[in-house]
């Protein structure tokens, strides 16, 4: 049985990965890790959909009991990627889509090299600025801290497989669907899985 | 100047490799590499497009000045790959597509560890062999070398990056455009490349 593959979309906060996902979910039979944080919903975010909101308490609980693939800490709030819903899906075959900050994908790297890591570029910083400007949230100084956060994510491009600037948002998803399309017709690691493979043709001579 | 990326698509001989790099060739803006050969040529083939046909005499003059990127000996004809039209095109950033047989792509990857090596399955040894027969060259004994052939060829698979079954043509040109198109996504291996790119971002704050 072939296991399934984690996609990670990564990139700094604004850039569009959220919208990114969605589009390619459903599209690529991908199953979404929905994560789990501490902070406040937004307008229209949904729990279990967009994230699993939960106290402090609860998240303590489930971090304690080793149940997060990764857990960060960004801007006060707590974020968390829980282990097994994703651990599940890879065993069954299923490819598992994980969003999450650059913080959260390294950590994600140390324990899943055979992850295939994407990383999400503005066009340009000016253009950042107004997509996060756009998003009504942010007060002037904590657009600036926001800023600088996203020049030290992008300076961790290296540690990334793929890099997707996200312009054009129908683009930008057709160009991370062909990155997952590309990595489903890989070469299996495995020489088992090789093997079987070869053995088909032998068998149909 | 990000230098162009050489893509290696390879098979058993009557898989359709040469179908799916006609279809590409445009659409992805691919400088395809036409190899040199003695064979003759086949009804429709033509000079400078599908081959070079050379003599054994203009063939030897080119190997002896170690003007091969690669060259075999198959079914007692000599083909090889002219290195001056691909370095060149590489090096002004344009990629490269070279269909060959597996015994040239393994030589190929002994220099250019960097290329990318995209194996052409059939669906099946039955359909190989029907398609063998289509072409209608063959005798039933130069059917069974060459599906023997293929075998042997198939299960050399675990030396390449990607794997397309070409059941349907538009399907595998698809499945392989996707792969050079992830391709041109990968963040540059190259650190200088990279900091140039994140300079670009630090600017603009």
């Amino acid at each position: 049985m072939v296991k399934g593959r984690l996609f990670v979309i990564s990139g700094p906060s604004g850039v569009g990965k959220g919208a990114i996902c969605h589009k390619l979910i459903a599209e690529k039979g991908l199953k979404f890790s929905v994560s789990m944080t501490t902070r406040k919903p937004r307008a229209g975010e949904k729990h279990g959909e967009d994230y699993y909101f939960v106290s402090k308490e609860e998240f303590n609980e489930i971090r304690n009991r080793n149940g997060f693939l990764e857990f960060a800490e960004v801007y006060g709030n707590f974020y968390g990627t829980p282990r097994l819903e994703i651990s599940e899906a890879l065993e069954s075959g299923r490819d598992v889509l994980l969003d999450i900050d650059t913080q959260g994908a390294l950590n994600v790297q140390k324990t899943c090299d055979d992850a295939v890591f994407i990383f999400i570029l503005p066009p340009s910083t000016a253009e950042l600025r107004r997509r996060i400007k756009d998003r009504g949230t942010e007060t002037e100084e904590s657009l600036n801290r926001r800023l600088s956060a996203a020049i030290h994510e992008i300076s961790l491009l290296a540690h990334y497989d793929y890099c997707v600037v996200n312009d054009d948002l129908d683009v930008a998803a057709a160009q991370v669907g062909a990155v997952i399309e590309a990595e489903r017709l890989r070469v299996p690691k495995d020489t088992k899985d090789v093997t079987e493979l070869i053995d088909q043709y032998k068998g149909g001579i």
